[in-house]
C-alpha cells in the first residue's frame, strides 16, 4: 500500500503580469496543478518549464478547472477576456484592482453567467507573494461559500481576510487603506521638504519620523470608537480648538523653510471649519463628517 | 556618619499650564528643589502643598536658580515674562512651541542678555510626562553645553534627544513630525469617510488601517536614502507611472462613496506633475522636490 499525497485543488489563472506570475509561482511551489493563460504567450513559457499547463485560449483555461483566478490589468480587460468563456458552475476569484461599484457589477454579471463570485484586493507587491513572513495579504469579499471552499488554496500566495458578503467591500477596504497611506506619504513628503535647506541629514530625521508615525497610527482605534458612539468630546487630550491655535506655527514654519503648504493646508482648512461650526471641544474626529457629502 | 543624598539640581519653572504643571510634578517627585511662578497665582497653590517654592514674580523665580525652564503659551508670552528678569549667567531652557525662526531669535536675544539658550519641543501630551514607559520625549537644540550639564535633570519628565547646535532645529523637527502626523490623520479621515455609508463597523476597519500604516511608516527610511543619494529610480517596486495610473480608482471610489477628495487630490496632483516632468520611473520621492520653492 502506498500513501497518496493530499490532492491539491487545481487552479486556473488568467493573466501573467508581475502579480499573476508571482501568484503562479506560489501555487506551483505548493504543488497545486495550475493552468495558465496570458494574452502575450511568451510570458507563460518560463512557467510551463516550472510545471504549469499553458492553455491556448482563455476559454480553454477556464474550462480546465472549477477555480478560476483572474489577475489582469483592470476591469475592462476582465470583461474582454471573460467574454468568450463559459463561466457556468465556476468559482471565479477576481484579484483585479477596481472600485467597489466595479466589483459589485462584476459580481452581478458573473452570477448572471452562472458563476459564484469572490472579489480580492492584493495588499502586497509581487516580491511579498509566497513569502508568508513578508506580511502581505489579500482582502476578499463576496461569496463566503467560495472563500470557505478554497480557503487553503487562497492562503498559499498570501494571508487572507474576508471582509463581507458585499462584493464591493474588498475594493473599498483596499482603497481606504491605500488612501490613508497616501495621506501619510504626503505628510512625510512635507516633513522631508521642511529640512531641505538645512544642514540636516534626511537619515537623521527618518528614525524619529518612522517612530512617531508608528506611535500615532493606533489613534485610529480611538477614532473608530468615537465614530461608533458619536461622542467626539469625551476624554479629549488635545482639543480641536487647541490644535487649530497651533496651525499658524506649522504654516509659518513652511513659509520660513520655503515649502509649499499645499499638502498640509486642506486638512487645516477642515479643522478650522469644524471649529467655526462649534466643534472646538472635540478631538479631530469631526473633520471626517465634513468629508461626507449629504443629499 | 550619615549618608548624604545626591544633591538634585534646583529648577526654576515659569508657567504652570497643563504642561508646566505636569513638568513641575515630575521634578518634585524626583526630589528636585523647584521654584515656580505663574501669572495666575492660583495655579501654583497645589504645587506649593507638594513642596514647590512659589515666587511672587518671574524676576524672583529666575533669580532663585541657575537652571530656568520656561513653559508658557507662546513666544510672545516668553518675551513679556522674561522682560523684567535678570538672565545673566542663566541656563535658559525654552519649551514653548514655535517656529525655527522664533527659536533662533530667542537664542540670540538670550545670548545678548548673558544667558545660555537651549530650545526644547515637547513630543508628548501632559499625561505622558513623568511616565517613562509612555514613550514621550523632548527634542532639544541649541547649547550642547546646557544640554550636557543638565542631562539628568532634563531626562526626569521625559526622554531627551539633542538634534543640533542650531537653536531652530528642535522646532523644525517638531513641526516636521507633527506635519507628517496630520498628513496621516488626513489620510485616515478620508479612509473612515469612505466607509460611512456602508454597513461597516469603523472598528472593523481600524485594526487593518493601524497595521497598514505601521507597516508602511518605515518606508521613510527608503525615502531618506534616496534623498541622500539623489537616486530616485534604483530598485523601484511600484513606479510613479504605475501609481499615477492607479489614482482614478481612488478618485472614482471617493465619488462613488460620496466623499470629497480634497484631502487626497493635492498629493495626486503633485504625482501627476512629477510624471509629466519625466519622473515616471521614479518612486514617490520626487514629489518632495516639487514642494520646495527655489529662488
Ligand atoms: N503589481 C503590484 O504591485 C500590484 C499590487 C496589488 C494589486 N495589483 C493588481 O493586480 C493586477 C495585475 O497587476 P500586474 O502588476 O500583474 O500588472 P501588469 O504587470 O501590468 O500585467 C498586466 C496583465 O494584464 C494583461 N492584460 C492587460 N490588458 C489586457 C487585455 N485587454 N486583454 C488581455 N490581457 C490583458 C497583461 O497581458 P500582456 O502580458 O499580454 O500585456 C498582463 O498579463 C492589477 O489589477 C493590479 O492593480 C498589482
Ligand atoms: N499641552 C500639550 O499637549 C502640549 C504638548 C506639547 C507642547 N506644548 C507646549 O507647551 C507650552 C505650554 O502649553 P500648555 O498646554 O501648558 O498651555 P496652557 O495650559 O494653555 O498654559 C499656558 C500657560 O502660559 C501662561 N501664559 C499665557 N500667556 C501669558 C502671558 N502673556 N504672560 C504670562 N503667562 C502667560 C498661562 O498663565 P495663566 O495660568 O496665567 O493663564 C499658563 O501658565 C505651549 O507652548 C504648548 O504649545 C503643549
Amino acid at each position: 500500500m502506498t500513501h497518496h499525497p493530499v490532492e491539491k485543488t487545481p487552479v486556473t489563472l488568467l493573466g501573467l503580469g508581475a502579480m499573476g506570475t508571482a501568484l503562479a509561482r506560489a501555487w506551483l511551489a505548493a504543488g497545486h496543478p495550475l493552468t495558465v493563460w496570458n494574452r502575450t504567450p511568451a510570458r507563460a513559457a518560463a512557467l510551463a518549464a516550472e510545471g504549469a499547463t499553458v492553455a491556448e485560449t482563455a476559454a480553454e483555461a477556464v474550462a480546465a478547472n472549477g477555480l478560476v483566478v483572474v489577475c489582469l490589468l483592470d476591469d475592462a480587460s476582465v470583461e474582454e477576456v471573460l467574454a468568450g468563456t463559459d463561466l457556468a458552475g465556476k468559482d471565479l476569484v477576481d484579484l483585479v484592482t477596481g472600485t467597489p461599484a466595479q466589483a459589485r457589477a462584476r459580481a452581478a454579471r458573473s452570477r448572471e453567467r452562472g458563476a459564484r463570485y469572490l472579489d480580492g484586493a492584493v495588499m502586497a507587491v509581487p516580491p511579498m507573494i509566497g513569502a508568508a513572513q513578508a506580511g502581505g495579504y489579500v482582502l476578499y469579499s463576496g461569496s463566503t461559500e467560495v472563500f470557505e471552499r478554497h480557503r487553503e488554496t487562497l492562503a498559499v500566495p498570501a494571508g487572507t481576510v474576508h471582509v463581507g458578503e458585499d462584493a464591493g467591500f474588498a475594493a473599498l477596504y483596499d482603497v481606504a487603506l491605500l488612501s490613508a497611506m497616501y495621506g501619510m506619504f504626503a505628510g512625510a513628503a512635507h516633513a522631508f521638504a521642511l529640512i531641505r535647506k538645512e544642514d540636516i541629514d534626511p537619515a537623521a530625521l527618518a528614525p524619529l519620523l518612522a517612530d512617531w508615525l508608528v506611535a500615532m497610527a493606533p489613534s485610529v482605534h480611538t477614532t473608530a470608537g468615537r465614530l461608533r458612539s458619536g461622542d467626539y468630546t469625551g476624554s479629549v487630550v488635545s482639543s480641536l480648538a487647541m490644535q487649530v491655535a497651533g496651525t499658524p506655527t506649522f504654516l509659518s514654519t513652511a513659509e520660513e523653510q520655503g515649502v509649499s503648504p499645499e499638502l498640509l493646508s486642506p486638512y487645516f482648512t477642515l479643522m478650522r471649519r469644524r471649529l467655526a461650526e462649534g466643534g472646538g471641544a472635540e478631538d479631530l474626529t469631526g473633520v471626517i463628517d465634513l468629508l461626507v457629502r449629504h443629499g
